[in-house]
């Protein structure tokens, strides 16, 4: 038996059918392009009949040098009653130019009856018909047959006459869906058996997530003989989603020792790129990252507890399923008043600053006394790195504040949503110049909010002299109450995710700020990330010596 | 064979380890309640020994009324070569009060070797030790073990051996921990057969989900055997997370047929409200919800392309694992997002408000609108009665805005917590009197920030009017960002908690404000709080046709 089982991805079509996912056609063509480069062996593009923007896409795919891939066009079977010659569906097909097609039609005898209201004779020339006409027109058929565990639980006798129509009329492959999510493991592998042994063309499968179990019932169905696994990248797509290729894939490759993607490169198994896959799917789908996705999410082998951190500084597979590098990934040791001393190195280390005894001792008490004031450093790397090299005295700060004021004015209201307060910002900024003076900026700004107005005031100031700021962006703001029990007078804590999209690599950073007034807090958030941002695009990285200087503003 | 299965609820130890995951002492004894009041059999409540605040919730979670569920403290087997009575961590885990145990132990040769470096026998020692210590101490003991299937692969013999000696020693129950989330189902159940019949106690499993594959490793163990599931609410945990225990659950009763959580009632084994839970763990956590969360999500039911919705509506099942109703949920082409028009017809009949068509249909709108515009009512109780109010028309307000303002001023800076800026609110209201009449009170106030000062000048110019609001105080405050990905200036959440000590019962209330400023939102959720203690302390309870009229205040 071959080891090898092919990838197909549907996140272009299946999973563009997720609540709040749209790709334009350059989305799809770059998607295409990390799919193929990736060592997939299926890409469905689309639905050409249901949007302009998919025929569009399968005129312009055919301009890409795929390596690997095939791209593969979805539709229906034809419709009742119609010669397949006459269908538009299947016209569509052949004129969207793939090598391949995949056409999906009936396999449960309850749509059959309740919603298409056709007799199953019918049915079965349906996916006949449309099976020979696409290979008589030249096309690689792959069948997809919809709601094959639900029709094959309700009459498995008729469920496997569809798959056997589609296979005898030339599909070379039999794609067996559980369309509603709903299966579990051991029906999903009794099932394969059932469909290989009715049909003579090799079978696939295709889950959907409903009951958390998409990844384990793909797995079950290899194992039961499929040869063929659809997916998306992240399992976006309707309802709860479809199987994930990544966690498929890399269960496949590391843990049942498959075949999949490129060939195996140094005991890889082909999915050392997951992690930068799944990033850029999500970042091109515009959509927020799942930080505990397995294999490839930021939390995925981050540890926190000061035990798991001190056993993974001895032994990284004591709290470790896989060696994250495997598929891209890396792990986090996450700063906490709990975790101890062992994450502070790990951090200093990965900063390239000599973690000797004295700092270490500044580091922990500053950690401890900033964490007891309500900081938490294990989602703010951006503020630790800062804080470190603060306590090293390698920090040099780009501008300093003479003050800011924020006012909001409300109207009369009638206590309904939608009535918005005038708010407005001005700052007073003292920034370094590299001759030794100092420029004074003073700005103003209206925002949505405190924040928006402060955000926008402080950047108007700085952008003349630090224009790179322009390439940085505020993705996420989250606010949470330290101590509740006093009501308003509590402490508030700040995290803000920023983007950087150059120059450099494109990176995203977290920073924190705490402070009674959620106000100030959000502006020490917001100073670190920018603090950050300039360190970052800073070139070469200053070292210790290097940044006691005045950083060089770029000419305004 | 039984088909009840408990389940053991670690969110408020395990899940606490998840990266940005915190709750307050007040946040999980609200949850503790919440998890009794669904059928939890057992709440992991903390590690006593680990900080403070897990002592505190062992003191106070003493005075909850529980009818069900059965807290546990958790902690680790006594240290190398100390007695265990001497044993600082077994002295918390029997100072904590609760009447169960749980304590975790290595079974992995691996670890007990490279890591804790100390030979076999003494960690069978400290497993039989410590069980046997607590036992004597009069708790119920539940041994978990930590890596059990990554030490029976290892080496099944010292991992069954390490079993026995927890069994042995009267563990009621000996839980099978896949700590590192690396194992898959069928090796799972496995190693659940193995030590099943290895030791005389029943076997629990624990999963994670490192490999996407805890709900599966979960449902595969209790098909094995396994009488109890660990897990926490959501998943949230560490790296990729514990098993969800809502997805566990869900499948045990509907899919499987087991008894989980209160009786079943209705056909519905128990887990209709487990939409409601989970929303509110999320809450309370101050976590983003998960729209395709398996069963609970809000797209879990959610039907965007056109061929399924007219399936659906010709036949839910058609494409619809089950019914969404079942566990609490909604399929998204309803009406409303809220759970149901039950909520609707409680709150009215609370109210002694008519539920008649007509006022259904308003409210429903009405949420409709705005949960649209980013509100949610599921924690927000007294929001919602004030809503339901003001749609019957028997909504009074007790005071109206003229104008507020807030100014926040800032010193220079060294970006140090602790300097905080000067923040300033003035307000003007216009107060309806008895005779008819207003009352314009202009006020000033200060705060420790702007939500604060806001709250202060609000006060400030009602008491004299209200002298009852003195008894009622702001008890927790939270804020949430909306529509992240634009930054500041996403729209933000408020949610307030407040608790009045009188007169009449004391009470707790929850009201929710909305705007893409925080100044706003915080001032529309402090006005529902406000209106709500001022209705609820009206005696007698106004009814439709008292309320038109303007209510008495107090005399200044």
């Amino acid at each position: 038996m071959s080891r090898r089982v092919q990838l197909y991805d549907t996140t272009l079509r299946d999973g563009s059918q997720g609540e709040g996912v749209t790709f334009s056609v350059q989305d799809k063509l770059l998607i295409t392009q990390r799919l193929d480069e990736a060592g997939f062996d299926f890409i469905e593009g689309g639905f050409p009949l249901s949007n302009p923007k998919d025929a569009e896409y399968f005129q312009r795919v055919r301009d890409l040098d795929l390596k690997h891939a095939t791209v593969c066009a979805f539709g229906l079977t034809r419709r009742k009653n119609t010669a397949a010659e006459d269908d538009v569906t299947l016209k569509a097909l052949v004129d969207a130019g793939t090598p391949a097609v995949t056409v999906v039609g009936k396999t449960w005898d309850l749509h059959v009856n309740e919603i298409m209201r056709i007799d199953r004779a019918e049915n079965l020339a349906m996916i006949a018909d449309s099976v020979a006409f696409l290979k008589a027109e030249g096309k690689r058929v792959i069948y997809d047959a919809e709601h094959f565990f639900d029709g094959y639980r309700a009459n498995p006798d008729f469920a496997l006459e569809t798959l056997r129509a589609a296979a005898d009329a030339g599909a070379e492959i039999v794609v067996l869906c559980d369309t509603n999510g709903g299966s579990l493991p051991d029906f999903v592998a009794r099932a394969v058996h059932a469909a290989r042994e009715a049909i003579r063309c090799p079978v696939g499968i295709h889950c959907h997530n409903d009951s958390d179990l998409a990844t384990a019932n793909t797995l079950a169905a290899v194992q039961a003989g499929a040869i063929q696994v659809q997916g998306t990248i992240n399992g976006i797509g309707e309802r709860c989603g479809n199987a994930d290729l990544i966690a498929a894939a890399a269960n496949l490759a590391l843990k049942l020792d498959f075949d999949v993607l490129l060939p195996a490169q140094d005991g890889a198994g082909g999915v050392q790129h997951l992690t930068e896959l799944s990033r850029f799917v999500y970042e091109t789908a515009n959509l927020a990252l799942r930080r505990g996705q397995p294999f490839v999410g930021s939390s995925a082998f981050a540890h926190k507890g000061g035990m798991h951190v001190h056993a993974v500084n001895r032994l990284a597979s004591s709290y470790e399923h896989i060696d994250p590098a495997k598929v891209g990934n890396e792990r986090r040791i996450l700063v906490s008043e709990l975790s101890g001393r062992s994450n502070i190195v790990a951090a200093a280390t990965k900063l390239k600053i000599d973690a000797d005894d004295a700092l270490m001792r500044t580091v922990l008490a500053k950690v401890v006394e900033l964490e007891h004031a309500g900081y938490q450093f294990e989602a703010a790397e951006a503020s630790f790195e800062l804080l470190v090299k603060k306590c090293a005295g390698t920090f040099q700060s780009h501008f300093n504040r003479d003050h800011y004021r924020v006012n909001i004015e409300s109207g009369q209201e009638t206590r309904v949503a939608g009535e918005e307060p005038v708010t407005e910002a001005s700052i007073k900024l003292r920034i370094p110049m590299p001759d030794g003076s100092e420029e004074v900026r003073h700005e103003v700004a209206e925002g949505d909010g405190p924040i928006n107005a402060l955000d926008a005031a402080l950047r108007k100031a700085l952008l003349p002299v630090y224009p790179q700021l322009a390439e940085v962006t505020l993705t996420d703001y989250k606010v949470r109450v330290i101590n509740p029990t006093e009501g308003t007078a509590a402490k508030v804590r700040v995290m803000i995710e920023s983007h950087g999209s150059g120059p450099g690599e494109p990176a995203d950073w977290s920073t924190v700020g705490v402070s009674e007034n959620v106000v100030e807090a959000s502006w020490l958030a917001l100073c670190d990330s920018i603090e950050y941002a300039l360190a970052r695009t800073a070139a070469p990285e200053a070292t210790a010596e290097e940044s006691v200087q005045p950083p060089v503003p770029s000419p305004s």
